[in-house]
C-alpha cells in the first residue's frame, strides 16, 4: 500500500491585496478569481481524497469556518481552528502536534492558482522521497520573469533525480537582483508549498522555535471540538510568537531540499496578477459581470453586480464590489492597500 | 411702470452628455451639478419675478412635469407642455403663439450656469432696448478660448451703446477657424438665449418658418389646461418640423442684433465642463460624495451614494449612479454618448 500524504491548507489569510473583493469573512481564497470555482476549492481539488491523499486538514480562523464547511460541501475534511492569527510556523505547529510522526504533511495556501496539476503532482512524488530521507521539502516556482514581488531560493548540490539541497533563501529582491538570479538560473520562486514527516518538523520546531511549537501542542491538547473542527485553545495559543516557518524554521535547517516546479502558478497576489491570469479579448481586457467597453484595450474590469462602462482607457483596474468602486492603474495596484486601510 | 420681461425657459432636453447622472426623467437641467440647486432652479432664480420681470413660463415634456413642479416649489410659473420633442423653434413658437404681441420674451436653455449674474442683467437691459426697436436680440458670449464645441456669432454695425448687428453665424468650426476668430476679435459664443418681443417673433417665423408657427399656434389654441400647466395638442404639434431656433429664424432675419456680455458662461456641456466649473482640491480634483483619493490629480470624482476609491488617476472622470458607473479620460468625455446609447 502506498503511503498517503496529509493534505494541510493554509486558510487563515484575510489578505487586502484584492480589495475591495477580498475582505472580512470573504477573503481572497474564497472568491472565484479565475473561473467559477473558488481558489480554496481549486486548491482541495488538486489533492483529492483517495488513493494518495488523505482527507484535509484546513487550518482557518474562527470567522471562516462556516465559509469552509460550505464551500467544502459533503466532502470530509478536518477543520484546525485558529483562536488568533499567529502567521504560518504556529499553524504548521497545529498540524504537527496533532499528527502522527511518520505521516507525510503537504502544506499548501489556499488561495494560489496552479495550472499544471500533473506537474505539481509529479513534483510531490519527487518531494514524498526527499521527506521520507528526513529532508524538509519546499517547492520552488521556476521563474518566468525578475519578479520583485517574491522571494528566491538557490539550489545547492543534486539530490538524485528528486530535487537539490538549498543552498540559501534571498528575501524579495531589488529588480537588478531578480535580473541577475533569472540569468544566472539556479533559483526558484518561494511558493510557501511545504513537504515533510510530521516528525521531522516537530523536531525542527523544538530546535529552531522551540516555543511557538509547545504553545501550539499544548493549544491543541486543550482544544475543544465540534463535529469536524478542533478548536484550538486561546489562552494558549496566543503564548505562541508570531512568525513565518520560512524565517522560524526553514531558512534556519541544515537539511532542506527543494524540488523545482514549473506548473502554471500564481499567487493571484495582486490584481495585476489577475489581469495577467484572466482569459482576455482581443484588446487585451479582462472583463466579468455587465460591462461595456468602448476603444479600451489592456483593463482589469469587474463589475460585481453593478454596470461598468468604460471609454478610452488603457491598463486600469475597475473592480466593484457591493457599495465599493476601486480605479487605479494595473501598474499601481501594489498601493491597493492604502484604500483597504482607508476603507476597512 | 418699467415693462416687465416674461422669461421663457426651455426645459425640454433630456441630454445624454452628461449620462450617467442625466438621463431619462432625471435631465441634466434638474440635477445640483454645481452644488446644492439644480441648474434648472439656479436658472429660475437668475430672473426673480418682481419689478423686472414676470413668473417665467416654463418649457417642458410631459415627463418632466412633476419635476419642474417640485422643482418650482411654492413659486408662481406656467407651465407649456410639449406634446413631444419638436426642438427649440417649435418650442419657443408655443410661447410666443400664447404671448401679447407686446410682450417681451427672454428665453433660456434651463441647464447652463451664469456666474456673473448682475452682468447678465445689464446685457439684459440693453438687449430689451434693441427687442423694443424690434430687433431679434441673441446674446453672445465673450471667447476664452477656441472652443470647437460652439457656434460662434461675427458681430457687425455698432447699434448705440447697446450691441451690434450680427453680421452672420459660424457653425462649430475646426480648431484652426476658432483660433483665428479669438485672435479676431468680434466673435461670440452662441448660448441660445434670446430676447424679442413676441408679436416680431411671430412675424418672423410667419415668414421664416410658417408650418412650424402655425403647428405650435393651433397645438396651443386646441391644448388642454391642468392647473398651471397647458398641456398643447399633440396632434397639432407634431405637424410641426423639428428645427432649431437659429437655423429657423435667427439665421435668416434680416433683423437680428447682438449683445456681447462675460458673465461666467458655461453650458456644462460635458463632464470635462463640469470639471472645470467644480471646486477643486491643490492637485486639482473635483470630487463629490464618498470617495477616497491617493496620489491622483485632476480628476472629476462623482460617487453618488457609492464609495469610490482612486489610486495614482490622473485626468479621469469617474461618474456613479445608481448602478451605473462610468470610468473614462476628461478629454474622451464626448464620447460619453457611445455608453449612454449602449446602456439606456
Amino acid at each position: 500500500m502506498t503511503l498517503q500524504i496529509q493534505p494541510v491548507i493554509l486558510c487563515g489569510g484575510a489578505g487586502t491585496r484584492l480589495w475591495p473583493e477580498s475582505r472580512g469573512t470573504r477573503a481572497k481564497q474564497f472568491l472565484p478569481l479565475t473561473g467559477s470555482e473558488s481558489l480554496f476549492r481549486q486548491t482541495v481539488a488538486r489533492t483529492p481524497a483517495g488513493e494518495h491523499f488523505l482527507p484535509p486538514i484546513i487550518l482557518c480562523g474562527d470567522a471562516h469556518v462556516a465559509t469552509v464547511r460550505e464551500q467544502m460541501g459533503p466532502h470530509e475534511a478536518a477543520l484546525l481552528v485558529e483562536p488568533m492569527p499567529r502567521n504560518t510556523a504556529a499553524a504548521i505547529a497545529l498540524a504537527v502536534a496533532r499528527a502522527d510522526a511518520v505521516t507525510l504533511l503537504l502544506v499548501m495556501p489556499s488561495d494560489h492558482v496552479i495550472a499544471d496539476v500533473p506537474a505539481f503532482h509529479a513534483a510531490i512524488a519527487k518531494g514524498a522521497r526527499l521527506a521520507q530521507q528526513d529532508w524538509l521539502v519546499t517547492f520552488g516556482i521556476t521563474p518566468t520573469h525578475p519578479d520583485t514581488g517574491f522571494g528566491y531560493i538557490a539550489s545547492g548540490a543534486a539530490l538524485g533525480e528528486e530535487g537539490f539541497a538549498v543552498e540559501r533563501f534571498v528575501e524579495k529582491p531589488p529588480l537588478a537582483d531578480a535580473e541577475r538570479m533569472l540569468a544566472a538560473g539556479g533559483y526558484s520562486w518561494n511558493a510557501g508549498i511545504f513537504l515533510f514527516r510530521a516528525g521531522r518538523m516537530r523536531d525542527a520546531m523544538l530546535t529552531h522555535c522551540r516555543a511557538i511549537f509547545e504553545a501550539a501542542d499544548r493549544a491543541v491538547a486543550a482544544g475543544m471540538y465540534d463535529g469536524d473542527a478542533l478548536y484550538a485553545d486561546a489562552p494558549e495559543f496566543e503564548k505562541a510568537p508570531s512568525d513565518s516557518i520560512d524565517y522560524a524554521v526553514m531558512e534556519k535547517d541544515a537539511r532542506v531540499a527543494i524540488v523545482p516546479v514549473a506548473m502554471g502558478w500564481s499567487d493571484l497576489g495582486s490584481w495585476q496578477a489577475v489581469h495577467a491570469l484572466a482569459a482576455h479579448d482581443p484588446a487585451g481586457n479582462a472583463v466579468s459581470g455587465d460591462v461595456f467597453l468602448h476603444d479600451s484595450s489592456g483593463n482589469l474590469i469587474r463589475a460585481g453586480d453593478k454596470r461598468v462602462s468604460v471609454i478610452g482607457m488603457e491598463g486600469v483596474a475597475v473592480v466593484v464590489d457591493g457599495d465599493d468602486i476601486l480605479v487605479m492603474p494595473l501598474a499601481r495596484c501594489q498601493d491597493v492597500r492604502a484604500a483597504a486601510k482607508a476603507r476597512e
